[in-house]
């Protein structure tokens, strides 16, 4: 017999719907069959359409599931410790404009930091509200943005008592994180609940080897993208709640509103399925990733390639990485991330991302042993066809801090976010002081927006933005790449 | 040779990265592999599971498009008659936020009917705005909901020049319109843009027996549901834009804000290949659905069931119908929408929607002639188990019309959309007069709101609900369904 984690409600509903092989006359408009004239469009897509239903009697509804989805969900919310979890079809996105939506009303104000995705100055915009967006930290040893620090986070609470959430993105796009339960303790304390971007993260606390999960860590709310590291299919996330900070109909409400009214049952299945996966195999589920990860740094030993988090002494103390994002760059400085990326990708090897100085390997809980060796190979015979340019000088290699540290950093002035499409003009740098931003400026790396739309433009921010432009960052979002002239409204 | 329209730029990009075999070190996490321990469902997803990549070099950005997807968008445009086509991930849900939060900033005023897709009234909550909700227009012969009377929207515009559009819902569920040229017309001598919601009418204007498109009417905006009629799986849709009434970079600001970030591209390249299908096949892609319909009216004829258009004297003058929307029902007005529909599920037959009247087979591009045969044998079978309770009285079944008409209806008072969750209180009927409604009161048929939540309760409102009670209405949304109470805001 079967235990209820064993069970796929979503998904066995589907097949116990299809295998009664009922004939449609309800949407979608396919009615179960592939016939679009491209014999292999309707081989790949063939078996899945006729999971491809509606609401239906013996179906449920995502947005007040009494059914297969309410089972779904509960599940979930046993797999991953939560109160209560929502299945989301429109990705994290959908999440953090939900969460963001649900917690504040026009006007009313939220803490973040100025490194979260834009999903998330999105539901800022829509939800009308203003924002404290504080400097994050950055990791001393790789100039890799963190969230921000906890005693910047205190002096904001106490200035901002009237502040109605916390928003934190945790861990970042490289795979690093600090233990968010200090800052969560403090939040609580001033009675403020605390909103995790944990997009990156699904994967956490599920083995001994990965950090805490941000509900491990205390959050209320959680968003993690189900599809970026387990076997969910893209646009398939979860949205966890917990506690009894945040109204939680509000939530829901927001979600209702966002979210599609035809949601797409394939998309909800693959996210009953992913969980199935690791709520009935455990840590066992990621050994085959993690081996990939092994072998990765196996064969670059040696090599002139380093992994961040291969050595502890490259990581700071308290930041805590994830095994399964291997951050690569070449030790002599000579070759970026972007012309790694592009040399592993020449070899087959499709990299997640790549900067000034390194390129990300994601591995997922479907990479395997084979992945990992293939990925090690390409990198330890790119090492050696880029040869010994100049000697190896072991632990003399370039700092790998590129960031432009802010000592003791100030508690900011709120910005107040709208969803308006501005006009804009562009002026020099200089004389758009007391201006308002009409464009993102982000200097990468550590990919940490200077400027937002909206925001008023300080002296301090033209000094640093110049400090940038000396230092030959790459600048991102700015219509002029060299910072001349910026956009401001009219 | 093939010509453009042959080709599907998206599904082709997509099959030309997997064939090169390439190993993912990127999201997803599930790298192309189906293995949830489940062999069901790693069959029915495996071959597609190649195909659910991210944004890469050799794909594209749904939100930037340059590549596969800017072509398939054009080769939309071109199909479906606009200047400029979106692909929409999250359904029409997300066509109508993008549509409705791109036209008027908080505080502004749009004029729409009562009678609107939920999305829509979700789009004015997030939207914040005012809206001017007019009474359909009723089609006498059946008692079903229309769009307003032209010399009403006439008066509204008069009456409210500063508004920002005008939002129509056409066809109605049903599949019942009415020509929208003469009110585009009137709008844009008023310089206000009509934005309209044709979910169910992505095959208007694609053969000589659909109604023309409202693209064809002239409309400004049109969102269209591509997975309800045509065969993109579920979630995929379409928003056209022409002309140059509308912001078009603020509705493209405001797709990015409530798309995902990550979107499908199975479900960007179904899209791709129901436009192809249509777009190469031309009106003969609609002649099996046709058979089916055709079928299901022979097979009908002479039993106790009537459908809706087979005969031209059931519907009004200047309504027109969707001929694969087949409207169904009991002559002798004894079995009601809800029995038949249960009745036909019993047989397999699985039909769109029921009301207390009529049962709704929605056929779509994928249906084939043997499904009108189906449905019209177990229609046939039905009417002979349920015999004839009554002798048919030719001509004299009762009248269909169940609306409650308004003779020569006023422009009423705009009401004020918010997000926020309101605290509610139930209170007697008599007492909520003066106060704001706290639910949806929806008596069905024809499923027209006669209160929304945030609208003022007028003594008139009162009347209406009381009469709708005296007729028996079936009252949905409420929380007492008898009415003696309703719920306000506290």
């Amino acid at each position: 017999m079967r235990t209820s984690k064993e069970r796929a409600p979503i998904y066995e509903m589907l097949e116990a719907h299809a295998a009664k092989r009922p004939i449609s006359f309800h949407v979608p408009g396919h009615k179960g069959r592939t016939d679009w004239g491209v014999p292999g469009a309707d081989q790949r897509y063939g078996p899945l359409m006729s999971l491809d239903v509606t609401e239906l009697t013996d179906t449920d509804d995502l947005h007040h599931p009494q059914g297969p989805i309410a089972e779904a969900q509960h599940l979930a919310a046993d797999c991953f410790g939560a109160d209560e979890t929502q299945f989301l079809v429109g990705g994290s996105t959908a999440g953090n404009l939900a969460m963001i939506l649900g917690t504040a009303a026009p006007g009313e104000l939220l803490i973040t930091q100025r490194n979260v995705h834009r999903s998330v100055i999105h539901a800022l915009m829509l939800a009308g509200v203003q924002a404290v967006l504080l400097p994050p930290a950055i990791d001393i040893s790789t100039g890799l943005a963190l969230i921000p620090e906890e005693n910047l986070i205190e002096q904001t609470l106490a200035r901002y008592p009237e502040a109605k959430g916390v928003i934190l993105t945790s861990p970042n796009y490289y795979g690093l994180s600090t233990d968010l339960r200090p800052i969560v303790e403090r939040c609580h304390a001033a009675g403020i609940p605390v909103l995790v971007d944990e997009a990156h993260g699904p994967h956490y606390g599920m083995h001994p080897l990965f950090p805490q999960s941000a509900l491990q860590a205390g959050a209320d709310v959680v968003v993690q993208s189900a599809h970026k590291m387990l076997n969910a299919m893209t646009m398939g996330a979860m949205l966890h709640m917990q506690g009894k900070r945040v109204v939680r109909e509000a939530v829901l409400q927001a979600l209702r509103m966002v979210q599609s009214s035809s949601p797409s049952f394939p998309l909800l299945a693959s996210l009953d399925l992913a969980r199935r996966r690791i709520h009935t195999e455990g840590p066992q589920a990621f050994e085959a990733a993690l081996s990939a990860a092994r072998r990765i740094r196996q064969l670059v030993s040696g090599t002139r390639f380093r992994i961040l988090h291969a050595e502890a002494r490259e990581i700071s103390d308290g930041v805590r990485y994830d095994p399964l994002k291997v951050v690569c760059y070449d030790e002599w400085g000579q070759w970026d991330g972007f012309a790694v990326r592009d040399l592993l990708a020449a070899r087959g090897c499709h990299a997640e991302m790549a900067d000034a100085r390194f390129v990300v390997l994601a591995l997922g809980i479907g990479s395997t042993y084979e992945d990992g060796e293939a990925a090690g190979q390409a990198l330890a015979a790119i090492s050696k066809e880029l040869g010994a340019a100049r000697s190896a000088v072991s632990g003399e290699h370039a700092p790998l801090s590129g960031g432009l540290l802010l000592k003791a950093p100030q508690v900011p002035e709120p910005v107040r976010f709208d969803r308006q499409v501005k006009n804009v003009i562009s002026v020099p740098l200089e004389e758009a002081v007391g201006r308002t931003a009409g464009e993102w400026i982000v200097p990468y790396p550590p990919g940490i927006p200077e400027l937002f739309p909206g925001e008023r433009v300080t002296v301090a921010a033209i000094e640093r933005l110049k400090q940038w432009n000396r230092k030959g960052a790459q600048i991102q979002g700015a219509g002029d790449p060299t910072l001349s002239r910026i956009r401001v409204w009219d």
